[in-house]
């Protein structure tokens, strides 16, 4: 069979690829070897936050007082029924790809896929049988899988990555959470809101280490205030797995320390899923793990691309689909941009939440830019008040020189999202006295925003 | 005295304007002769929203079950206690503008204002004492008050306004809310989530008739779902208090109808306060009882200018605060731009959050404009299917020639917080196609405005 276009991976840069793909007029196919809708729908963004909800709502159940509402005597839940909400969500959208790809009328095709020379691919199915395609594009977006680092390999039952995390049969009591990044930090804050006796063990001097150090600051803050255990400046050297649960040998600036938890959670990045499948047999190009490929995401090889977290790119969900979709349109010879890099977007489901895009103050001033920051902390915001949760700030930094807005910050209820209007703003080359004068809904914690903004320039009104 | 600038009332125009005045370096002084902060922070946005956050949680207590978690065997609350949350949330806010005036060096004078001729304002304390004031410009931002229809004259017990409805001293059973804007759906939607019987009378053909009508089509739709009764195309022809409860004569398309409840709630828009300020003796221009000002609120006698809701523009706080802004600015001799009437957002707080901003599709059709039209509905949005809350949608209106983003409307939780970025997106001129490029972070309910935009242009992936 032949195909204008085969996609290999349906995570969100495959399944959306495809879409795009069969919307331009392409004949399509795309290769899922286990679940439409890959890590995200499936094992990631989605489930995750299915979990965090029901923690949520949970923490509502614990404070109903605070709302003038009867104290909740005993709030429970029944821990398989949270995870089983979480697998439904993550059903219902996977049979919704599924539903998008036969009205698309993309062949959906079952197995794991091995590129080949000649624009080939064959697909084994679970019956072991093999397949032959022929696609005049052939893209790849097989996306990645938790990384184990040596010293902590998973079994799966007591040391495990996040795919373990979100179906665990029993609610452990105690768990140690290596690595602060978005996944690491979204598990710990389900697990602590739920009442597990969490403990993250981070690298760095700070959590979520890609975000403002201010952030990280105030994050680490309210993290502990809820309850977590945080160690910084900290690392996993060895595992004990032969008792009941796990001991984790960690190093720290005062000497080692062991911890004992029932579950270790890895949650240390990422690893593309590059192996086994024809990459060297074609030639294809790649470096640390990564496939390389230029603004069009063409790899050194014509008609083979390469999209998603296999490319040294931002990890994300969106960052994949809008490359994917960059990727048709130009083979359809659409007058295309270059996706902006420096305009992405990342955001953590925490509570607070955290979500940011553009430079951090320490990467502006690394970068010898003259800059004017702004704060405003959402405990001067009406409606946080109202919401009764003024946990978090907005920090937005500007160019002193030409107001160019390099980057914002915000951490709280309901940011990420907010964050749409700071990526938007900044794709439309907006200036800060523009965002100021952007007349904000009253009252909203998204005036914050323009509030931040003023104070930047010395034009605040409500601190 | 004498100061540079004499703000007559503290509502979220008056003290904004007299925040920015001293920020200006003028001399500045706030009259306010009830409390700082005026009706929003005291009896409109911010504890209204306090009253809601309440109807939220319970909301969550009563469905708790449909996250994973047990049942709250008989939720419930103490009204009165839900009651003092909402004033000690306003109270706190209006504790914090009179920190802000000092922190500012604002004289705040408490008293009832009147101008006289010759920049001067007279102000009459509690204790009935007049001192007179000279300001070399007087701003008026006396703001507005309920409006009393002939046919429903307002005793403040049984038949009230939206500061009685704040502060009822006992929950009533039922009630007829009398208009189905802003502020009566969402008094509807707190009483109605509280376990009040609600009625909503509303005379024009749909509820929250200034918004698109899609919007007040799916509003009315889920407001019913939710159990408020609602008639439209009805009008209250006259109202009986002799009795328990309150009697109210409806007349609809099948002729006359008789409620009864024990409140009857009127919100039927606001009057303008303007009675007694000493506008004809200074010989200010008024119309349909409202003050006539130019772009930079200046009445027609120099040296008084008016702003906020005594003004024929839109009456909404962030509306009164802009101009405010813009008018001190101007008389400093800033350079500053004419507030563009066309893209202030406006917003409804009720379960499915309202918001919106620009052109709804009569109107853009109305004005012969050729249009694209995009539609998301929320069901799709992975994001809301994990929080558990699908309903809604977004909607945008593109120009079709030239692709200016001519409307947003948007139904659904946390939209009210999301409308800024249209709003903002719009004053920078963006198109349509820069707002489906703009990477919005995946899982959030934001997308679903970047899939609107798709939508109009055919790209839309998740529908």
């Amino acid at each position: 069979m032949n195909y204008d276009i085969i996609v290999i991976g349906s995570g969100p840069g495959g399944y959306v690829t495809a879409i795009r793909a069969a919307q331009l007029g392409f004949k399509t196919a795309i290769i899922e070897k286990e679940s439409l809708g890959g890590i995200c729908l499936n094992w990631g963004c989605i489930p995750t936050k299915a979990l965090l909800k029901s923690a949520h709502v949970f923490n509502y159940l614990n404070h109903a007082e605070d709302y003038g509402l009867n104290k909740v005597e005993n709030p429970g839940f029944d821990f398989s029924k949270v995870i089983a909400r979480s697998r439904g969500v993550a059903n219902k959208m996977s049979g919704g790809i599924a539903f998008l790809m036969k009205k698309n009328k993309i062949d959906v095709i079952m197995g794991t896929a091995k590129i080949q020379k000649g624009k080939k691919v064959s697909v084994v199915d679970a019956d072991g049988k093999s397949t032959e395609y022929t696609g005049n594009h052939i893209i790849i977006a097989t996306g990645a899988r938790s990384r184990e680092l040596p010293n902590i390999p998973q079994d799966g039952i007591k040391v495990i990555g996040y795919r373990q995390a979100m179906v665990l049969p029993e609610q452990p009591k105690t768990m140690i959470v290596v690595g602060s990044g978005a996944i690491g930090v979204e598990f710990a804050d389900f697990y602590n809101a739920m009442g597990t006796k969490v403990t993250i063990v981070e690298y760095m001097p700070v959590i979520v280490p890609v975000e403002d150090e201010d952030i990280s600051k105030h994050l680490e803050k309210s993290l502990k205030k809820s309850g977590i255990e945080i160690m910084t400046n900290a690392s996993v050297e060895s595992i004990d797995t032969s008792g009941n649960g796990v001991k984790a040998t960690v190093k720290t600036a005062k000497g080692d320390v062991v911890l004992e938890a029932d579950i270790l959670l890895s949650a240390v990045g990422i690893a593309s899923n590059l192996e086994g499948q024809g990459l060297e047999e074609v030639g294809i190009k790649t470096e640390k793990g990564k496939i390389l490929v230029n603004d069009w995401y063409e790899t050194n090889v014509p008609g083979y691309y390469a999209i998603g977290d296999v490319l040294p790119t931002q990890a994300l969900a969106h960052v994949a689909s809008a490359e994917g979709i960059t990727c048709v349109e130009k083979i359809k010879g659409l007058h295309v941009e270059a996706i902006d890099y420096g305009n992405i977007p990342g955001c953590t489901y925490c509570s607070p939440e955290v979500a940011s895009v553009g430079l951090t103050e320490k990467q502006a001033k690394e970068k010898g830019i003259e800059i004017k920051v702004g704060k405003f902390p959402l405990s001067a915001s009406g409606k946080a008040t109202a919401n009764g949760n003024t946990d978090g700030f907005i920090k937005v930094i500007f160019d002193a020189k030409y107001g160019e807005w390099l980057g914002c910050h915000m951490i709280g209820e309901g940011v990420t999202d907010m964050i749409a209007e700071a990526v938007v703003a900044r794709k439309l080359e907006t200036t800060g006295h523009e965002i100021i004068k952007a007349i904000h809904p009253h009252p909203t914690v998204s005036e914050a925003i323009m509030e931040a903004a003023a104070a930047a320039y010395g034009e605040v009104i409500h601190i």
